[in-house]
């Protein structure tokens, strides 16, 4: 049997932890995973592209658990009322290429690419950070609000977006958490004196959510909304002030901010920073950027997560995905058992 | 929801259905999809390799639908009791990025390759062959059978495998079926006589099941083992007999028997001679070859009619696998209900 965690369960293991304590253990399983990144097979995703959007199949394995996910982007879905981005992953013993763990990831995305921003964030912001601007309020902002709460000590929110109802349903959904939020007039007025600036629109063009103006010395900045071509957030200006922290160069140079850059513009993979080979912020003057756009490594580090608590709690069901038969050669036994009479089972 | 479609409702399905009217029908959704093959996104599988085998993802696409299998070739996995080969594989709707379908494709992946198989000697046997050897009596091998039974009309098997309990198991399964059934002394003896030759043993290297002495005019063969790179089961001299037949060239220059041979030998894709544009067999006396490795499309036409039969028969089961929030931007409110209490749910 395969083990299979739905929706229902993800979100009843979520809520059983709580999402801050379950950002924070997800942050160490990706840190983990980025402290043995070249331990990995790691290929940019392969997607489909059509006029609406795009399907992708992210591979990666360790030599012992391969994992994929699938997920797709189409933005123009919340018009019909459906998600822009959903997901779903599978991890497989390397061994015998035996598939172990289906799982959701549309609600496991969003909980990883905030613990992801997190934990950069913890390398590359000034650790007395306090405040944090965040701009863009749809799907992804409340896990990156408790993301940065629980692991790096964000206090403070300064937050925007163009659409009331999402500004509403943000703060519907943080109200009794322990964190002040201010509501900007504007993007301008949202970056006023923020530590780290996140910007998480979904815009699928190329926006100016920044321009160069904005963003004053020492800031780190969060970039998460330019993840696609065609899709950024940032001014050309800030990236040429700014150190660039990346997940896998030859992926972020056509998905993420950088794509407005030159090809050999100078970029450092995060988990270098991560595993102690090089620096990360070096002063407190300087501006850092992590130009995230997600990579299948992240994605196997949260089904790891996952499949660990599920174990623990048993927020899961076993699913027929792979047959048992009882000699491996007699696949064909699974099926002949009752087949001569031809009669219709009782569904 | 998703729906799914399990081992279990797979096997009643095709029990209900009959294995021979489901081949026959599966053959039909493949020669669909072979008629309009330039319609579909093809890119070889994207594979990873590890020292006991494989695991693969093959996606495609026709602009409507999109799929992908999941599958794995691990040659020693008989030896723990695990099967050679398992798989999965989803449907999803282009327009909005939903999977839509995710069903087992273990005992689908035998029954699309055996169909394909038979599809294929439509167009390049002799219509009125009515004798097959069958040398290689594994998990394919019943599938192969019946497939030929059902589509092409032979009658008559003469079969072999060096395992003396691979042919009883294969001789068990075929018990009350209407085939008058030879066992061989040798591969030799087997294909005496014979107008189509089927390959499908399971050793993974360059192996010899086929010398080119044993080859006559007017036979056509079915090459179903030699399927990754290193694994063969035909003498060179066959193949430069032979007029070949393949799937995507470019993959079965890497995967099929031709990687025996120079890159640029000429081979005819199978797709053209189904949709009309190239003829299939020439002569009486022409030895055609079939060097299949399995594609895509393949896979893709086998979920459709999967997906097709479970709607007809109501064989599957809804799975929660793609979350359905009221507000699309609020993925969040699915967690958060309950979450201020931190209290573990009922499992």
């Amino acid at each position: 049997m395969v083990r299979y965690i739905g929706v229902e369960n993800v979100t009843r293991l979520v809520r059983a932890i709580g999402v801050e304590p379950y950002l924070v253990g997800l942050s160490r399983y990706i840190e983990d995973d980025f402290r043995r990144w070249p331990r990995f097979d790691k290929v940019p995703r392969i997607a489909s592209h059509s006029p609406d959007g795009v399907i992708e199949l992210m591979p990666t394995s360790d030599g012992t658990l391969y994992g994929f996910k699938y997920v797709n982007g189409h933005p123009a879905n919340t018009l019909a009322g459906l998600q822009t981005v959903t997901g779903f992953g599978v991890l497989a013993d390397v061994a015998t290429g035996y598939p172990q763990l289906l799982a959701e990831m549309t609600v496991t995305t969003a909980l990883r690419t905030a613990a992801t921003s997190a934990l950069a964030a913890r390398y590359l912001a000034r650790p007395e950070a306090r405040t944090m601007a965040l701009i863009g309020l749809g799907s992804q902002a409340e896990f990156q609000a408790l993301g940065f709460h629980a692991i790096n000590g964000i206090d403070r929110l300064r937050v925007f977006d163009i659409d009331e109802a999402a500004t509403a349903k943000f703060l519907a959904n943080m109200d009794g958490r322990d964190l002040v939020i201010e509501v900007a007039r504007s993007a301008e007025a949202a970056v006023e004196g923020a530590d780290i600036i996140t910007t998480v629109t979904a815009d699928k063009r190329r926006a100016t959510i920044l321009s160069d103006n904005m963003v004053g010395a020492g800031v780190h900045i969060n970039a998460v909304g330019g993840d696609c071509p065609g899709k950024t957030e940032l001014q050309r200006e800030i990236l040429m002030r700014a150190d660039i922290f990346v997940e896998l160069p030859e992926q972020t140079r056509v998905e993420g901010e950088i794509q407005q850059l030159a090809p050999d513009h100078p970029v450092t993979e995060l988990w270098r920073v991560i595993a102690g080979e090089v620096p990360g912020r070096r002063s407190r003057e300087q501006i850092t950027l992590f130009d995230s756009v997600g990579f299948a490594i992240e994605d196997f580090a949260a089904l790891r997560h996952l499949r660990d608590l599920a174990d623990e709690t048993g927020f899961y069901q076993d699913i027929d995905l792979i047959p048992a038969p009882r000699d491996p050669r007699n696949l064909f036994g699974l099926i002949s058992a009752t087949d001569h009479a031809l009669a219709p089972l009782e569904a």
